[in-house]
Order: structure tokens, then C-alpha cells, then sequence
């Protein structure tokens, strides 16, 4: 188990978006998220206290967790001196980076001197199966993105959340870095081996009560050729009973990929539920999470009467006006 | 490099398509297969002549080639006797099971007595990059099949043969064991990260001259739940110009998955194609690649005539009649 609370990392991230597991910590575990730490060139603010290592330490901060993620998931040199500091001042460290803590030499010569952890939530600790395909008892509802980064995360989460107050039966699912540090458990499916990926998500979300939902968390988007295919592997691995569709419309092209333009939503429905019913042919597109953060109120809730209307289907932003539409969806199943 | 000639375990297969890997190097690399090497229960039976290691060895084998696949791969204690006493007479080993031959201690330290070598083609020699999507030159042809194990490989080096026997400019690019242990070369891409398998299939077909056609050796199927993100990333990282639907009309389920229906090659030809445009717009159906060995010559020959006049497309068993269809088809883009 990781050591709680931490002093988030952000690095010198270069927008808000690459500190996407910092702002999910801050968001959904508050309590344990002392402060941020940001270095010169920063891009990212997460609203939380500045603080030096010696100031988290004395607020009781117990892990540095590197809230940011870079492309390659490189562990470059600025960094390398805040995170042997770090454990040299009595941090352990966690991070989700492809670039392994304990791939890094001087990190693990100095962890063992000072006595300090490295966890690297990425590495997979369980030998998955290959799936079966079996059909599995309980329900489970997947959120797939027009694109990467679009709130598929936090769409499972609002729901799990507003379910669990419901007094319904719900688990978060996680299979992100993100994810894991704050539930503390899940499946980093980007770092499972090709084959094993449909298996790792059956183990994750296996027989439950006939009225308990697993919310997975989503990965990537059909659309987004560099992911695809893990995304593939959540729709077959998952066999869930219900799709949302999750969506940012001020997208101006693909995620990283300036090429390539943002399908719609009608073409995501089609092609997401078409290869989920080869799973589950009782599979349903239930609903439609937009991440309205780049919008005002007014335009916001234009945009989502506008897309219920075009695509009869009850929309909301969950994480800003709550996913009670999405679970009175799933309630209705 | 792997030492040639080999003597070919099939250890104990419970069956002929279980002996997949030895199959296509006796197929496509006659010479380098001195004979078969089957274990008590062994139900495949490549024709070869059944030698012991001693046979073998007297017959020039260097190298005893695991030519058996297993669900999971792992390398049972009776096939462990085997390639102990193997490398003990002077074998070198190569295998493309997940088990890796360097992951079994015994085999390690024999190996290292005797001087032998343990080859995992499987094993990912290259850090592949995450896919960028960028449009590459040249051209590409995929198979995509209704199901695992239905002839996609096949297809693929039998068009890449015709293709060279006419003078024209083609690669066939192996992307798992056995098409690595036939060309020396290759992605092991059901051994790759989640994250990087389509950038590993990026790599894998560079930028080429523009009359030059790659042909990608397919894996797994989007309609089988196993392995569906592998085929998902070989769609998006391959960005194929040209598509062949390859099927085994007498398949009852999908191969492991006894609760599956194999889709039709209309719900394959949709599926496939939609996605493959996401990736690159100008993609096309050429045709389709039927794998007839289970039916006779008049069954086949009537089976393919009838699938032509369904789909519209030329339609051929390449390795039964020839890929002349199909390569005409790639010359008419």
C-alpha cells in the first residue's frame, strides 16, 4: 500500500491536461493531497498549496506522486533531482510512468539507502489469464471516448459515486495509473501484455450480485489509432451491459494526433455497440458524458439539450451538474 | 540468428491447427525442417519423417524448434525431459510460447553447461514507439479474418510469392512466431506493451517506395474476444490500403470460445473496414482468401463461386489455387 498523504508532482507539465493524475487524486481523494510541487516552466496548477519538500514534510506528506504524464512516460533529469531529494528527505515515491522508478538506478541505490519505497503503479502484479469470454453474473457499464482524455475516468466515478449514495450497489473498476492511485487497487492495462489485455479486464470485473454494477474505467477511444486496441480489449475483456459515451466538444483534432479529426457521436455509437454486442448482444448504449469544462454554464447545457435531442439519449456533464441522469439510465436496464 | 536446420517438436498437440507454428515452417521453409519430433498422445502429424534428437542429430538438425502452440504457453514437465536431454545432445532451442525457455532455470543452466542457446522469438527486441499515425509511403495489405487461426498468414506470404514471382515489390512482415521463425525477422506483437502495439506495427512498415506493397501477417479477429485489441492495433498501426477477408467456412464456433459465432464476411467486411478507414480513408476490400482444407475440391471450388457472386469480390484459397486473384485486385488499386 502506498503511504498516505502525498505532495503531488507536476514537474514542469506543459498544459493542465498532462497532470491529469494529479488532478484526479485532488479531485476524488482530497484529503490526500497536501500540496503540489511545481517546477520552473510548469504549465499545470492544480489550485493547491506550492510547497517545497521540506514544507509538505513538515504538513505530514508521506509519498511524492508524480501527477504528471508525458508521452513515452520519460523520467528526465530536472526531475531525477526533486525525486533523489525527495527520498533523500524521507519521501517514499510513487508514479505511473512507462519509465520505471526501479528502472532508474540512482533512484533505486538511493531508495535503499535512505529506506525509502518506489512504487510503480504501472507494472501489472497479477499473471492475467487470456479471456474465456464467459458470461459473468452482475452488471458493468464502460464509458469509450470520441477520443482520449475526454472524462471517461471521471464519468465512471460521478456514477460510482451517485450510486454508492443511492444505496446501490457500485464498484469503481480502475485501469489507469490515475485510477489506481486512488482507489489503491485495478489493472494498468496499457502496460498488460497484447494477449492478456480482454483477460486482465474479465479479472478485474469477475462474477458479482445480479444488481451490482462495476463501473470500468475507460481507456483510449476506438478513434485514437496509437490506443485502439486497448480500448478494443475493455469492450470484449468488459462485456459490458452499458455504454456511455463520453465526449469534449471544444476538440479541435485527435489527442497528439493534429491529423486526425474527432469522430461523432453517432459514429462512435455505431461502432462502439456494434463491437460490444459481439460480447454482450443485450448491450446498450445508455447515455452521454460530456466534459463541458472549456464551456460556460449557457453554452454547456445548450450543448447537452442539443445532443439529447439529436441523439435521444439522456446527456449531462456528470462532473459538473452530477450523473443522476446516467444512473437513472442504468436503473432502468 | 536462429542455426538451421531444425527438427520440429510437437511435442504432445492435441491437435493438427495446435502444431500451427511447425506447419508454416515446413510449408514455406521445406528445407529447414529435417523431420518432426512427437511425444506420446501427440495428435498432429506434419508428414515429416518421426526422428529421435539422435536421428535428428546424425541428420544435420542444429536446432530443436518448439513448433507447438498451447493456450497460455506453458512448457509442460514431459516437454522439459525433452529439451533437457535436447540441449544436452547438442541442440540449440527456439520457442514463441509466452513460457519463455529463458524464464525455466533448468533450461537455463543446462544451456549454459553445454554451451547450447535458448532463442524466444517471442520476446520484443525493440522498444517500439507509441503510434503516431503519421501517413507512411508505400502500400500495405492486411487479412483480417472472421476468426483466429483461419489462414491469414498464409494469405499473406502467398501473396507476397506471387507478388515477387512477378517481378513486383513486396515484404511480407511477420507479426508473431512462426512468421519470425520463417523470415528471421519480425514484431512479436502479441508479446508487446498494450500501449505500444500499434507503434510497434508502425515500425514494422516504414515508409517504402510507393509501388512497394508490405503484407502484414494478421493476428487473432475482431469478433474473437481473446485477442480482438491485437487485430485493433495492427488495423490502426498498419493503416492498410488494401483489406483481404480471410475465413474457414467450416468453423462451428470461434476457435476456443465454444458460446461464439463466427460473424458473416459482410458483418467482417463492415466492421473492418469502417475502423480500417479511421486510419486511412482510402482503405479498400480487395478480396477474400477462403481457407477450403476441409472440403473437397468440387466443395471448395463451388464454396468460393458462391462467396464471389455473394460479396461482389474476388475470391480465392491462396494457398490451394494460387493468390492470383488477389494480387490482381492489389495491381488494379
Amino acid at each position: 500500500m502506498i503511504k498516505t498523504p502525498y505532495l503531488l508532482f507536476l514537474g514542469d507539465a506543459p498544459d493542465q491536461l498532462a497532470a491529469k493524475v494529479a488532478i484526479g487524486i485532488r479531485d476524488w481523494r482530497p484529503d490526500n493531497a497536501v500540496g503540489q510541487f511545481r517546477m520552473e516552466g510548469c504549465g499545470a496548477d492544480l489550485g493547491l498549496t506550492d510547497m517545497s519538500l521540506e514544507e509538505a514534510k513538515a504538513a505530514g506528506a508521506k509519498t511524492l506522486v508524480v501527477g504528471v504524464a508525458n508521452r513515452g512516460g520519460v523520467i528526465s533529469k530536472e526531475w531525477k533531482k526533486v525525486l533523489v531529494t525527495a527520498l533523500e528527505e524521507g519521501f517514499d515515491l510513487a508514479s505511473g510512468l512507462h519509465n520505471l522508478l526501479r528502472d532508474e538506478p540512482d533512484l533505486v541505490a538511493v531508495a535503499e539507502a535512505t529506506g525509502q519505497e518506489l512504487h510503480d503503479v504501472r507494472i501489472p502484479e497479477v499473471e492475467y489469464p487470456i479471456a474465456n469470454g464467459k458470461k459473468r453474473t452482475g452488471k458493468r457499464c464502460l464509458a469509450v471516448g470520441t477520443d482520449c482524455s475526454v472524462g471517461k475516468m471521471y464519468t465512471a466515478l460521478c456514477m460510482d459515486a451517485e450510486m454508492r449514495e443511492r444505496g446501490l450497489k457500485s464498484t469503481f473498476r480502475a485501469t489507469g495509473q490515475t485510477g489506481i492511485l486512488i482507489t489503491g487497487d485495478g489493472v494498468p492495462l496499457d502496460a498488460v501484455i497484447a494477449d492478456f489485455m480482454a483477460g486482465s479486464v474479465e479479472y478485474l470485473t469477475p462474477d458479482n450480485d445480479d444488481d451490482h454494477w462495476d463501473h470500468i474505467e475507460g481507456q483510449g477511444s476506438l478513434f485514437h489509432v496509437s490506443y485502439s486496441g486497448v480500448t478494443m480489449a475493455l469492450i470484449h475483456g468488459g462485456q459490458p451491459d452499458a455504454l456511455v459515451l463520453a465526449h469534449e466538444p471544444t476538440r479541435e483534432h485527435m489527442r497528439g494526433l493534429p491529423e486526425y479529426t474527432q469522430p461523432s457521436l453517432e459514429e462512435l455509437r455505431d461502432m462502439a455497440l456494434g463491437l460490444a454486442k459481439v460480447a454482450n448482444p443485450a448491450c446498450q448504449v445508455i447515455g452521454i458524458s460530456v466534459n463541458t469544462q472549456h464551456m460556460s454554464d449557457d453554452d454547456a447545457k445548450a450543448y447537452l439539450a442539443k445532443v439529447e435531442a439529436d441523439m435521444g439519449l439522456p446527456a449531462t456533464d456528470p462532473f459538473r451538474y452530477g450523473a443522476g441522469k446516467l444512473v437513472d439510465a442504468l436503473e432502468a436496464i
